[in-house]
């Protein structure tokens, strides 16, 4: 059997997989088989009687940095790495195109950081590929792995089922989606705009565009500069 | 008692909360009572026999739209909602900032959309605050809002205990982290950089800052440019 699409995690607390990608979509396309996840107890290749995977950095300050070596006997212990990501706020921030890119990988390795971060010489030897989901500080690795592999699973043949296809969603454009409503016509007041009562495709599609243009010229001026 | 920080999620899966953070150190605060949580099932207050929750969007196209009734329903069903936030692609992009902020607050009330998005008019309505986590679909706005929940809840005081403290760490000086060694001093034939073994306390601070200036210059100029 082909898998198509494999992720190995390299963590310290395993317990936190699946986790929500065990419920929803994430959850029956697991089910059948369509992804697969396989985790590695960083812990297991630890030193000594303790199995320790961390030391305090050279050149002092707060935190622990986990070991090269320890990190590097957990990675080959796997049979097949391909790509090789650590998530890291330092990385390359994730973007929908990234996504489409990982999501049709066979398979991904991905490494969760904990504490102040991982000895930088594993990362240089091995070539890991460093990967953000945000400018944002999380508890470890494990938070970002999880949601990309969210974003990830959603795009594989099958998942979304008859729901909406990815096409037509945030970021495919390069702008902002624009505003929705549904019944009731008429809620505390407020209606919904008669264009979209109209029946004419053509006037909805520009209605929705210039609302798009509109949202994103003031929320996110960056995503035009990027997409001209 | 005083919660510091409780945290509402309307939600359509309530199995999906905790969730990793009943794991770790959210899992340990969680149990203390540094933080608690209160799961809304919107389908409760859903329409007719079948409880629903959606309807097709005015305009036509795919997917399916949260109704402004049942959301709004849902919402006044909490005696306290604090500051009211959706998580949406469209909204404004977390930073470590922001994060900051929301963990000073004693209540936030989280509405987790599913499927195409929430009628627009109880956003305006009810003056819903819309944030992203990033530039990319995820399956629900469950995954974005643990994902936030996360990178408050290792803020709030006592949460970290001994590991490192979080100003010592990336976005707080506005600059990528610099790398970090531990021990082996030398491995695969590949060592530490000399300075780090010094005990120049100076010149550590001093080549530990060149590195994270030349990092971000090379990852991510932006940040260089927002800080000046």
């Amino acid at each position: 059997m082909i898998m198509r699409f494999h992720i190995n995690l390299l963590t310290l607390f395993p317990e936190m997989f699946p986790g929500f990608l065990g419920h929803s979509l994430a959850g029956r396309a697991l089910e059948r088989g369509d992804w697969a996840y396989t985790c590695v107890q960083i812990r297991d290749f630890g030193e000594g009687k303790h199995q320790t995977v961390d030391d305090t950095p050279f050149g002092g300050g707060a935190g622990m940095v986990m070991r090269a070596d320890v990190i590097e006997k957990a990675l080959l212990s796997l049979p097949n790495t391909g790509r090789k990501i650590y998530m890291s706020p330092r990385g390359k921030v994730l973007n929908q195109s990234l996504v489409k890119e990982l999501s049709a990988e066979p398979v991904l390795t991905v490494l969760c950081g904990r504490y102040e971060g991982v000895d930088q010489r594993v990362l240089d030897a091995q070539e890991f590929e460093e990967i953000s989901i945000g400018d944002y500080v999380l508890s470890g690795g494990e938070v970002a792995a999880l949601t990309m592999m969210d974003a990830c699973i959603r795009l594989l043949p099958g998942v979304m089922g008859n729901e909406a296809t990815p096409d037509e969603e945030s970021f495919s454009s390069g702008l902002l989606e624009y505003p929705h409503y549904t019944r009731p016509a008429e809620w505390n007041g407020m209606g919904v705009p008669d264009v979209l009562k109209s029946g004419n495709h053509a006037e909805i599609a520009k209605w929705r565009h210039n609302q798009s243009l509109e949202i994103t010229q003031k929320r996110r001026p960056d995503l035009i500069k990027k997409g001209s």
